[in-house]
């Protein structure tokens, strides 16, 4: 059976309503909420056929942990994620030069969510994610992600160092982006098939993926801090990519 | 009397200890931790002569509000940051061409700490934030910035149009980030003084914020996701500079 989890907020709550209709469960939304908006969204609800039923304050603040849910929430199914194999035929079948970033055990939701979010708008052609090791998929993924969750093909795989050398044969150029290195990141040319590694928050790259990497590279830091989040070296490696293939 | 908050957990304080060590008001650290890293920690605050309390878990648990203080917690007074006036008389001291980060009214204290984040990664000479209207800079600004907070030149304006103005004259070239131009941030010269505006979360820039603007630019968006999280895009925009910079 699949898993489900509960997203809440007229955003989330839209954002599957446009990508992914047929995975709501059930709605539920406040009993006496009444205006426009949630009327607005009542009617595609309706016209899909999907069960919404009523409920009360205290029942969604706790369902939703006491976020802000603005009167309205769900219960979804988490789609199973497809495997390597179906990322190598995925690759395989693409007719321009591939862009994939890969996320080497990302800890938190949070942090997973907004990669997912700066990925969809770097125009990725998917991403890849490790099974064990990762945060799992959960609700604040999927509200931080701001609905990339449901946009982006993501694969799940159990073995990234063999995954890598799977792309490798593929002509995938793998980028691991690593501080260790001397090479930046705007030295290396990422308008060929490229995979772009992030590691995991305060520790980097893992080993082994590290070692499948054809090249590592950095993005040059100033200032005092040690590192970028890892979001937002996420987005400043793929925008850097997506502005070398707009040259 | 100045403002203070607490910080927590051992980066905070070793950050604080580095930058701000005449800041601290008092620290705190469990009764029971006894290890190498309070050890160490306690010993450079003997040395500055900085007042150590214990504190059982429950103190420090309310403290931190609940918030994984790893032991130790610290009172630290917030600085008056410098104004207007301050700020032009820096810019026009720099013997470089300045790169500096306007913030207009980020609301998530989360956020604006990121945003602080990579702006010190990427090297800005100083950022420069509205009075009404921003998130206060709070523990969590100071948690998320990861120490760049201290190590920042912070200006803090009443009046941004007026602020904007007064860059203007001072040969500072303003770029506001706004999606309703056709300019993308890779046409324009970064290489001059420079600010960048970035606007807040889901609102962007103020009316008057963007008619002061000498230009705008817009970071080409792909995917389906309707915006990048606000330290994202302060990264990407930062970044790009510091690229063009370095060429």
């Amino acid at each position: 059976m699949s898993k489900t989890i509960v997203i809440f907020g007229f955003h989330a709550i839209q954002a599957q309503l446009d990508s992914v209709p047929e995975g709501f469960v059930k709605v539920l939304t406040l009993d006496n909420r009444n205006d426009k908006r949630i009327g607005e969204i009542n009617a595609q609800l309706a016209q899909l056929g999907i069960r919404v039923e009523k409920s009360n304050k205290q029942h969604l603040d706790k369902l939703t942990h006491n976020q802000t849910h603005q009167g309205i929430a769900a219960e979804i199914l988490l789609p199973t994620l497809p495997n390597q194999d179906e990322l190598i035929t995925y690759v395989a079948k693409l007719d321009h030069a591939g862009l994939i970033l890969i996320l080497d055990s990302i800890q938190d939701p949070r942090n997973l969510g907004a990669c997912l979010r700066s990925a969809n708008a770097a125009g990725v052609d998917c991403v890849v994610i490790n099974k064990d090791g990762s945060a799992p998929i959960n609700a604040l993924v999927h509200k931080t992600s701001a609905g990339a969750l449901n946009q982006l093909k993501i694969f799940q795989v159990t073995n990234l160092a063999r995954t890598i050398k799977a792309l490798q044969k593929e002509n995938v150029w793998v980028v691991g982006l690593d501080g260790s290195t001397k090479t930046s990141i705007y030295q290396i040319d990422l308008t060929t098939p490229t995979a772009l590694i992030m590691g995991a928050e305060g520790k980097g790259l893992r080993k082994l993926t590290k070692q499948s990497c054809d090249q590592l590279a950095l993005i040059p830091m100033q200032g005092n801090v040690e590192s970028l989040n890892v979001s937002v070296a996420t987005g400043v490696s793929l925008f850097e990519a997506s502005r070398q293939r707009s040259i």
